[in-house]
């Protein structure tokens, strides 16, 4: 073994899931909490950020929207020189690596310049909305067919969505908050019913969530009005109008009670 | 307050997630082990099962396919009368319960008797199965959108998939094994490329995970040969072709050695 190239170190991506600390994984919070070295985002929650080792160092890669602190390619050459030196990284990203979270191309930046590198899932902002806000995104009677996209301005016009929402099919627009306008206007041109339910999940599994609903016609409205912020997430389908029983629930309770 | 009628305990519905009992989250984890019933289905890891109070009472209700010993409705009520009666109910779940778990059928048949239900939720076989395959289902040079459907026989010929594949997107088709060659037809007859990379991932995240790879035409071939079995999923896109750097890697890290 020669000193001066010491046996890279591995690189874990690690997805921190939507917010909550407690829906991180098991291995998840084992590896924030044994990790020296911790890269993450803007999206991951202070509170996880918490559960770091006393001594661990980390690094903020924050990617808001409009104040990028470091870019793609200077957080891929973060990470490799770090493994290269011998210190063990955590990379640690909101939600889940692989979803909109660029894991992939860390992973091939990683593996391109030899460091090994494992990949820990998360918990999708898309799940862990549906599951705080208690609306399937699929549902033997009305949904199929679930599927994800991102909204972001850049590149939204040139985005083929066509069939992605519709009768049958749930769509989850990942970072779409700052575009729903367009989003709606897309939507509606491409043939999809104004009077589509659609839910708006703002800080989804966090304590200051919000649940907000509207037809698509007036999701531009529905933003505007409630001043919605991101992180959100945008549902579209027939299962955006579920729970419907919250009221047979608060009634069923009164009669027990 | 009405003794006859004790306030109905909670049902919690969670997910378990892809099988490995590290990516359970701390919630699940907490939830399982606290327990004294736990209700689940064919698909949770007896890892995890083992994870439960000792006390515990473990209801399966196995839902194999070809091997139903629980219709969803018997489900639904064992659910609502455990819960009515005052025993608190964790309903575990393989995956994520809302994608692809009916766990939004068992929470509407709580709501509906007035009982209280959260959800818990998991990662879902698709993430499971991408980090631990190194296989970003998105990526910003070749998928953008992502969807899931299932590929269970009943039903198939009758769904609309259209456009979930192809060129810039990616399609994770869960339990599709058993009709992998039908699967393959109907996306040709879409117009779907023969050579469009196709993954398939078996046992995702367990000890005898395998990851198989095949252009989509020889897709029912490959699944044939290797005799895939149950629990499996089938990546289509451009994804599906990496990591194609294990090569590279294996060349760097002897490079260093």
């Amino acid at each position: 073994m020669n000193q001066a190239a010491p046996t890279p170190a591995k690189v874990w991506l690690v997805g921190a899931g939507p917010g909550d600390p407690e829906l991180l994984t098991l291995r998840a919070a084992r590896l924030i909490g044994a990790a020296r070295l911790i890269v993450h985002d803007g999206l991951v929650d202070p509170a996880i950020l918490a559960l770091a080792h006393p001594e661990a160092r980390l690094i903020s890669v924050a990617k808001a929207r409009s104040r990028h602190t470091m870019s793609q390619a200077a957080i891929n050459a973060l990470l490799v020189r770090e493994a290269l030196a011998g210190t063990e990284v955590v990379r640690l990203k909101g939600g889940d690596p692989f979803i909109f979270g660029r894991g992939g191309e860390e992973a091939e930046a990683c593996r391109a310049a030899g460091v090994p590198v494992e990949v820990v899932p998360g918990i999708s902002a898309a799940t862990g909305a549906a599951a705080a806000a208690q609306l399937p995104l699929t549902h033997r009677s009305s949904a199929s067919i679930v599927s994800f996209v991102a909204g972001q301005c850049k590149g939204l016009s040139d985005q083929d969505w066509t069939g992605l929402a519709g009768h049958g099919r749930t769509l989850v627009i990942y970072m779409g908050v700052a575009t729903a306008g367009s989003i709606a206007e897309k939507l509606m041109a491409d043939g999809l019913a104004p009077a589509m339910p659609v839910a708006v999940i703002e800080n989804a599994t966090r304590p200051a969530m919000r649940v907000l609903r509207a037809p698509l016609a007036g999701l531009p409205a529905l933003v505007a009005e409630e001043k919605v912020a991101s992180p959100a997430l945008i549902v579209i389908g027939e299962v955006a109008a579920t729970p419907q029983t919250h009221k047979l629930r608060a009634l069923a309770l009164e009669a027990l009670a």
